[in-house]
This record gives C-alpha cells, sequence and structure tokens, in this order.
C-alpha cells in the first residue's frame, strides 16, 4: 500500500489538518491561524523578542537520519535557543514549509506533531505561518517571539572584565551525535553514551526556562546560545563586549559520549567540547559577586547543570589556558558554501 | 568575467554586507540584527500583528523573469498585504534567505536593496532574520510586524448582509502580466498596458497605506487581501462571516491591460478580473451609512482607486449577478502540488 502525499490535498485541507492537530489559542492570542495575520496582545511592561531561523534538507538534516516529528520539534527548539538567549519567556511561534510534493501525509502530521508538542511545552502557541510546495528540499522555518522585561534582556555585548564564564550541559554532545550518524553504524549498536549524543543532535533541548529565571532574577546580563559551539560563542560574546575571554581546558565540562568518541576517534575531548556546534546550550557572563544568585537561579530550572569555564579579560582576544599556557581558540571561520 | 558568488563569502561577512545596505534602526527598535535575537517596544495601547510568506523559485517565480530586486520586493510586499488586511501599520521586518551557492554577489545586493527599500518606504524597519545555503531553490522567507489598535482590527469573520463590498486597484492586472511572461513575447514588443501588468505582477504594492487609514477611521471593520483573486477574497470573507455575497458583474473593474489580453486571448475580462491572483489589492466590507467615510479615508491613499463591486447578503454562498442572472462564483479549490 502506497502512503499518501501532500500532493493529494489541497492548501486549505493540509491547513485544516494541520490545525486539528494543535491547539492555538490562549489569553493574549487574539486572531490566530485562520485571518491574513495573526494578532496578539503585548505582556505589559515588557519587551517584544523576535527570531527567526530556517532549517533546509540536506544543510541541517537528512529525512533517512532525523524522523519527522524530530526535524518539527528542532525547527521550533533552535528559536526557543535563540529567545533563551535573550533571557525572553516563549509566547508564540510560526511555522512555514516549502513541502516537495512527495512528502508523505504522516510526516506531515509528525512535522506538526513535533512542533506543536514543544509549542505546546514551551508556551510558544502557534499564530501562524505558511504552505508552500518545494520543487527541490524540504525547507522548514520557524519563528518564535518571546517576551522579557527590558532591564533584564541578556545582551550579548554587556559582557564586562572579570565576569564569571558559565555554560550549561555537556557541550559538544550533539557534534558527537551528528559524527555518530555519519559513521553509518547501525542504531541498535550505539552504546548508550553515544545513543545520548544523538539524541542530543536530534532533538536539542532548549534552555528557555533556565534562561527565563536567571533574568528575572538579574543575576547575569548577558548570555548567548550555543549554536556553533562553546568557543565560537565565548569569543563572540567577547569581541560584542570589546574585551577578551580565557577558557580554563581543566574546567570544561566533558559527557561520557564525547569521551568515548574522542578516544574511538584519537581526537581530544576537550576540543570536541570546544568546537562542537548545535548543541543550543548557553554560556551567561556572572558578575562574580552575582554568583551565589545566578546559582539559586539555576538549581530551580531542573536537572539542568552549569559549569564555570572561563572568565572575561580587559585584553581583546579568545584564548584556551591549558596547564598555564595561554593558545588562541580555534577560529570559526567558515566559507558560506 | 566570472561574477562573484555567495559562496566566495562566509555567512558573516554575508551579513555585515547586507547590514551595510540597510538602516537597521529606530526608536522601538532596542536591539536589531546582531544579538541571538531581535527585541522591540511594543506600540502603547495596540496589538501586534505578525504575519510570514515563502516565495520559492520555480514556483512563485523565475530568476529569468523576475529581477532580484523585484524578488526582494515581492518577498515583503506580500506580507504588507497581509498586514494591510488587518488594518495594521508595518513597524518592523525579517528577511530569511536559502541561497543556491551560484547565487551572484550582485544579485544578493539586489534582492536586499529590494527589500530594504520598501521596509524603509513602508517603515518596517529590518530587525533580523537568517542565511542558509539551498542545495536546490532560492527561499525568500519574509516575515512582517505591524501594530493595530485592538478595536481597529480588520478581520475577515466581521462582514454583515447589507455591507458593500469595495476592491481597490484593478484586479487582475498581474495575472495578466505572468500570462504576458508565460507567453514568451519579447519585453521590447509589450504594448505599454501589458508592460504595466507585468509589473504589477513583478513588483506589486502592498495597500498598507490606505488599509491604515480606513482601520483608523473606523470606517470599515472587515477586510481581506486578494492573493488568491477577487471571487476567492470575496467568497472566504462571506463565508468567514457566515453569510454570502453578490457580486455585480456590471461594476467589476476592468484595467486597460486585462481588456486588451481578453482579446488577445479570447476570454472574458471580468472572468480574468474575478480569478486572477498575486494582485494583492484589498477588498473591504463597508456599512451603507459608513460610506461617505470610508471614501472619505481612501481618498486620503493617494493615487488608489477603489470600486464598489457587491455586496453581502443573508444567505450563504458566493454569486456573480450579470444582467438580472446569479451564478455560482468559481471555487478555488486546487491540490497542493
Amino acid at each position: 500500500l502506497l502512503s499518501a502525499t501532500i500532493a493529494t490535498l489541497s492548501e486549505r485541507a493540509l491547513v485544516q489538518r494541520l490545525r486539528a492537530r494543535m491547539s492555538t489559542s490562549a489569553p493574549h492570542v487574539t486572531l490566530g491561524i485562520g485571518d491574513d495575520a495573526a494578532v496578539i496582545e503585548p505582556e505589559r511592561g515588557a519587551a517584544d523578542v523576535i527570531t527567526t531561523d530556517t532549517l533546509v534538507e540536506h544543510v541541517h538534516f537528512r529525512r533517512d537520519w532525523t524522523s519527522a516529528f524530530d526535524i518539527g520539534h528542532k525547527a521550533l527548539a533552535v528559536n526557543l535557543s535563540d529567545l533563551a538567549a535573550m533571557g525572553a519567556t516563549p509566547r508564540a511561534s510560526l511555522l512555514s514549509l516549502a513541502l516537495p510534493s512527495d512528502f508523505a501525509l504522516e510526516d506531515f502530521d509528525a512535522l506538526i506533531d513535533g512542533f506543536a508538542t514543544l509549542a505546546e511545552q514551551s508556551g510558544a502557541v502557534v499564530i501562524g505561518g505558511n504552505l508552500t510546495r518545494s520543487p527541490g528540499p524540504l525547507v522548514v522555518d520557524g519563528t518564535a517571539i518571546g517576551h522579557v522585561r527590558r532591564r533584564r534582556v541578556l545582551r550579548r555585548d554587556t559582557a564586562r572584565p572579570g565576569d564569571e564564564l558559565y555554560v550549561t550541559g555537556a557541550p559538544g554532545s550533539a557534534a558527537v551525535g551528528l559524527a555518530v550518524l555519519q559513521s553509518g553504524r547501525a542504531r541498535g549498536a550505539f552504546e548508550h553514551a553515544l545513543a545520548d549524543c544523538v539524541m542530543r543532535y536530534e532533538r536539542p533541548e532548549a534552555r528557555w526556562r533556565a534562561a527565563s529565571i536567571v533574568a528575572r532574577s538579574g543575576a547575569s546580563l548577558a548570555a548567548m546560545d550555543l549554536s556553533d559551539g562553546l568557543a565560537d560563542a565565548a569569543a563572540q560574546m567577547a569581541e560584542a563586549s570589546g574585551i577578551g575571554v580565557v577558557i580554563d581546558a581543566a574546567l570544561v565540562p566533558i559527557s561520557t559520549g564525547v569521551t568515548l568518541w574522542a578516544s574511538l576517534s584519537g581526537r581530544s575531548g576537550t576540543d570536541i567540547a570546544l568546537a562542537g556546534g548545535e548543541d543550543y546550550e548557553l554560556v551567561f557572563a556572572v558578575r562574580p559577586r552575582q554568583r551565589r544568585r545566578f546559582l539559586a537561579a539555576m538549581r530551580r530550572s531542573q536537572d539542568l547543570v552549569v559549569t564555570r569555564v572561563g572568565r572575561f579579560v580587559p585584553e581583546p582576544g579568545a584564548w584556551l589556558e591549558n596547564g598555564g599556557v595561554r593558545t588562541p581558540l580555534p577560529s570559526g571561520f567558515s566559507h558560506f558554501a
């Protein structure tokens, strides 16, 4: 039996199918899906935070590696991670899909479910979007909207010399997950720690809960997300703030999966943890006298480990300190194509 | 000499190039391009209006027919049209591009300029977006944000029996423009009226100025944009409002270009004006006692013709009335692929 494709339905029928699979109402949503545009009520006394990110098949995911549910999840998670990096609380989202005509209806449903499940968990009510055909790859474009009190915005250019640098989770795990998938090993044969890395690649958790608690506490005023790796995020934050940063190699947290993959591939676990991207964890700059307040706020975010990995310094630049020796952090430059 | 492609630059260099070509600051923009997400100040006493729309190469445009500037213009115009249909005033926009690696840098610049020029004219300051590679078609995803006073939102489900139906501009012109391009005629050989239709297809004007004036006047409370044609918009507005609509064939405005193309192609000008899509004009439902106020508000929108073409009726359905005979309006149903 051939499974039905999206080509058997009209655009309106697909939109109806999508609406039937998710809750699209909330007190602040005046008009959701169904009119020319969505209308939402701003949060009193707060600023609006908006971000958008695109996942393109063959560039950001492969359909034979990642389930449609996980693609939908990730399309929202990467945006919630950007909201988190501003300290914003999610309140709305939009989903735009460019769909190849051979896309199966059951995959359409699963992708919607992945996006909608995370939307419900995070409060990012789906208020709109767009469906269109694609003559090429599947393109999934997510947009997320949040709110934050003006004085609590976590910018990236507000780190100061003397601030400590903290990172959530275990950076490098997602990069190991991708490498495991690329290695072509059978899924059933993954060691538990590697399976965990694959999970972190395929279904990243965005740290919006922790970030919104930290922002509200006022314990940090500078944060960034880790989409291009820990070294890159630390260096960008330092550059934007007009200062420098030193990461202490001995403090970088290395997950069991990263350690295992490092030994299997003959690389250094610290290098993987510094350079690996797509973790969607966060870095925070924290003044030493705010340390206790920051750690108390993080403890309220269930199950989320945070580690001090370095400090900001007056002289511009980004270094790794290892046994008293400083070397420049690897640069993130790469050509676009 | 081969022209440079986007593949010669890094993503950051492309973002810098983009930022250098546009103004991205405004009093209500707290943080624009450059951080993890944008932060904007909501308009006091107003609701936020948000919409997004995607243009996919080979589906919505062809690069050999439409200039990169016009593609950029259209990517914002279609979203401004959706804002207009809600009565919203534009205040911010986001631009996401999935770029084939052979995309020329000069086309990149021109596309950005097309988007940025309209952003500046309309007040939809570019606050963010995304750049990524595409292994297939060029995909241009625009998002627009506006504001409108809560009681002035132009919904589509608030038409009432007895309301008059108005349309802006000359519907069908864009469809004729597309047909002219598809006919393969040489550009230099277009009659003036057909060249005007091509212009309306390639560089549609969104009616945000008129819509925001009408919304503020309170003279209409129901509007929709015409992306899928006049007949479709009228029928959808009636259906959403739980009533019916009758379009008077004798009142439908027919542009010189539509008349000319109708005679060249052996079709009826009225049919083209009713069924042709992509005009991005607006329909309004207006209570008869608000007519003078509505027309006065429209007159304040320079150069924009508005025509009464029908009326809403209690019994559900959508009809064309021609010489006293009613026939059902053509349905807009079509398969997705």
